[in-house]
């Protein structure tokens, strides 16, 4: 099975990393053979793995180390975060993700809706078997309900040119942050940290989050992509405003209104002016900004972090440095 | 709060069926108001709330009497149902459900599967906030993966006119007749009861579920509806094939193969003529054999039940044989 080339630098990791797969694989026990073949290949498709990555790392924080209940919950976390993917795919109608094709594309939406509903399942079943209590369900259920909350207000914003940066941040709070922050905080407390501590894993995790999606909606705009700005165009032309739009935007609006106001019907090239409006504009600096404030957050809590014997901080910190510094 | 007509037969349980719906209303916090209202709408379109009636009748057997968390996981189950339904209207491309417009159309698949989505969580939260222990949610995940072998495994079927009544059964076992069982093993569990007892009720619980299944399936074929069969249209134009018209396919092949051939293009009047077939051929009056079998065993099962103050065992019959006894 291979792992994503991000964890060559971090063999300790590995194995989990490795079993965590395996036992996603073994959880997919469908009648229905092409749909199970359809979620086996999504989950092989070389996803990074940061949310059970940081999940197993902040599990190594409490005094409980059962390291199969550990990769258990992590598996649990990525079948969550694979279920929102397969049902975002259908609201977004994509047809492809990491380079293959969508389950909404191959099977219909049919098939992708009970897909989805089957991962869900899937991640609720892993968390009944191997939690020690009902306390990190009742956390794991509040963060669906913020994820949720945040995918619905991003569709209430569609096409809005009126976003402020703060909606942006609440939605990508909900839609990304959510999960990293639940990762943290479910590996530390189920490992048998206080629920105090927990709580500041949960926090890292948040910033981490933020900045990871920033980072993300700023490579969009990166200049080094050759065919411009594909998920910009896709996502320009569904409405999906991201930060570094939002903040040219606000410099100029007398430049992006007049093209935003045609919605679905704007051209390629139009979207190409829109792009080069972002950067004259210092849309993708400013974005920066905010990405680096979230990055310095993360690695500050992290930094305040215990040391332990596995010398997980140093990890952590590598880790978060090595994604928030990505360049693709 | 009005409650569907069927319960003024049963005061005692009013209450309680009133605090269910309360309960699933207050759960419903949403940012995005018109999906919230939508989801409202659809918990007070009257639907019968037989699941939750199962469930808090069954939570009268144990020794913990907590009425507040017996609503709570009533709740919980009907909110279940409820996330089910409006996924299904997604894969069924259904426009209306209790003479209600359905999610899915008034607001589109987008938003009906996030709404979907919504709905699950709110089940699992209530399920983590009252129940107590990992027991019921370790029973009710799996519950949900046999629903939804039951849907793909029905989807599987579609079309096919090979398909047995074994498969059948197995797919409405899983479709329709889980929920049923889930609703009494976890209302018994959670009371107290022990286990063995809890697995005696959910499978009360599924023989219900199948005979109510099939007594559907029958009512679609009722010669008391005006408008002929609009169910039967949607279904066999959709590939789905019921208990009734299998029966019948089986006895004369030659009569049903060259129209169920023609697939979503069978006409009205074709349509028609399939229906009156399933009747010559005995479709309908084998199928009540059926229901009669699984009627019998869920009556037989209740009266083994043991008495208590609240004559739950008499509400118990009275309601089964009710709701079994249906004519529409």
């Amino acid at each position: 099975m291979k792992l994503h080339p991000l964890w060559q630098e971090y063999p300790a990791l590995q194995p989990e990393l490795r079993q965590t797969l395996t036992l996603m694989e073994d959880s997919i026990k469908l009648k229905n053979k092409p749909v199970a073949a359809a979620i086996l290949s999504m989950i092989h498709s070389g996803g990074k793995l940061l949310r059970p990555a940081y999940q197993l790392l902040f599990s190594q924080f409490g005094p409980e180390q059962d390291r199969k209940k550990a990769v258990s919950l992590a598996a649990s976390i990525e079948m969550l975060h694979t279920a929102t993917l397969v049902h975002d795919d259908i609201v977004d109608q994509a047809d492809l993700r990491r380079g293959l094709q969508t389950i909404r594309s191959e099977f219909g939406n049919a098939v992708a809706v009970y897909a989805g509903d089957f991962l869900f399942v899937c991640c609720f079943k892993l968390m009944a078997d191997y939690a020690s209590s009902l306390r990190s369900l009742q956390i794991n259920s509040r963060s669906m309900e913020k994820i949720l909350n945040g995918e619905l207000g991003q569709m209430d914003t569609r096409y809005a040119t009126d976003v402020t940066i703060a909606e942006y941040l609440e939605n990508i709070s909900g839609k990304t942050a959510e999960l990293f922050s639940l990762s943290c905080s479910v590996g530390a407390l189920e490992s048998g940290t206080s629920e105090r501590f927990a709580k500041e894993c949960g926090d890292i995790g948040q910033n981490i989050g933020m900045a990871f999606q920033i980072i993300d909606d700023i490579l969009d705009y990166s200049e080094n992509v050759t065919t411009i700005g594909k998920p910009v165009l896709e996502d320009v032309r569904q409405g999906v405003y991201s930060l570094p739009l939002l903040l040219a935007l606000q410099k100029a609006p007398q430049k992006f209104l007049p093209l935003l106001e045609k919605r679905a019907t704007i051209t390629d090239a139009e979207v190409e002016t829109l792009y080069a409006y972002v950067h004259e504009f210092g849309g993708v600096a400013a974005a920066k900004a905010y990405a680096t404030e979230y990055t310095d957050k993360a690695l500050k809590g992290i930094k305040k972090l215990p040391n332990n014997d596995l010398n997980t901080k140093k990890t952590l910190l590598q880790l978060t440095q090595t994604i928030l510094d990505r360049k693709n």
